[in-house]
């Protein structure tokens, strides 16, 4: 069996997350395994790095299969997209040593969460912005996403399934890049709970607008009491934009 | 009365084009009508530069209709985009002098054609772009364009519908700007018959695969014929980016 890495890009506006559903509603691992299980002629299984929440999109997230067929690369990425419907793509396909897997020998994710400031937002983008009307104060918000990076419990920043799991994760980065009509937000860290970068972002807008304090996040960070964070953004404004790998 | 023009941008994918329809269909004019009708209290005429088709897509179309409203035109601007769909977004409010007329005082209009030459479309412009992963010359397309630019009778270009009418259009400038990946025609004229646009993006992609020869294109405008010209490529592809007035 080979062991096929696969990268996509996805619109996530259509989708109930990546993660198949009980409900049978369509997910992006659910339409992949209808493409795969249709070029293998029998079951598979996928595996991704990041479970996308509903809504969120993603520009280069890593899965993989083990396949029983000896198509060179690029045709099985031809077929696959040849199937795939356009709000999805495989943009890369590539044979990888078995033991490969998708989710655990990632060591580290970027989310990137892009947030519109001026007053009107582009019939082109909207679907892929978070629209927040408001002046920030941007160093401010840088100040507060260093006190984030580092290891932390971030149950604060969870929602309440995922207060009983081990909520200690590791944030590496933060980058807060930002002009007149534009904030985006990336964080970079070796995992994340549910809705932790939406909370996270949705927490640096409220200390931009200085409803919440330095020492606000702080607190937050401190204490695992989801009342101490900010909202949870809506899902459109994000997007996983990279997966790293040791080489 | 005053007269205002607005400037507009959508997102064409879910409207049967800028006009009303006898059939009811959702429109980008019948959308705009609702709510102006609502802000007005009473029955409005709205023009348009350009009746933009069905998933055609405008980055600067121009209307005006009269307002017997003093709302200021930033507060106006800001309650159409309340109350408007996301695709469709009102990016400048102006009041104009009575006699503007954003048709019939239009000198120019800018039609864009984008095409995708790689692989793959991303999710997140398929809707915007025409797909066609082929090698072209784009310097015999530029020669082919060349031959477009001026005064021609379109009849060959333009759907049965249109052959009845004067078909002579002053085309005043064609752009072919590419690199690798995309091509992207940006076509200037005094006016558009019914799919000519697309039917001369159509036309030059098959003389940029040696389908046609520019003999042929010559042919197609001296003749009157549809069947010397191309086909007539989909919607999603053309964008109205600009419209031009005398100042």
């Amino acid at each position: 069996m080979r062991n096929i890495r696969l990268t996509l890009q996805y619109d996530g506006t259509n989708y109930s997350g990546w993660q198949v559903q009980a409900s049978g509603r369509p997910t992006v691992q659910g339409t992949l395994l209808a493409v795969l299980r249709r070029i293998e002629g029998r079951e598979v299984k996928l595996h991704a790095a990041g479970r996308t929440d509903a809504g969120v999109h993603a520009l280069a997230q890593v899965a993989n299969y083990f396949s029983a067929k000896h198509l060179p690369c690029d045709n099985l990425k031809r077929a696959i997209n040849a199937s795939l419907p356009p709000d999805i793509r495989v943009t890369d396909v590539a044979e990888v040593d078995a033991s490969f897997h998708a989710r655990y020998c990632a060591k580290l994710k970027t989310y990137r969460y892009t947030i519109v400031l001026s007053q009107t937002v582009s019939p082109f983008e909207y679907r892929y912005v978070y629209h927040y009307p408001y002046k920030l104060d941007t160093a401010r918000i840088k100040e507060a996403a260093r006190l984030m990076v580092g290891k932390h419990d971030f149950a604060s920043f969870a929602t309440a399934i995922d207060r009983d799991i081990d909520t200690v994760r590791t944030v590496t980065s933060i980058e807060v890049m930002s002009n007149e009509d534009r904030l985006m937000i990336e964080v970079t860290g070796d995992g994340f709970l549910r809705y932790m970068v939406r909370t996270m972002v949705g927490t640096l807008l409220e200390v931009g607008r200085s409803r919440l304090g330095l020492d606000d996040v702080v607190a937050a960070l401190k204490s695992r009491d989801r009342s101490l964070a900010g909202e949870t953004l809506p899902a459109q404004g994000l997007t996983l934009v990279a997966v790293h790998y040791e080489d």
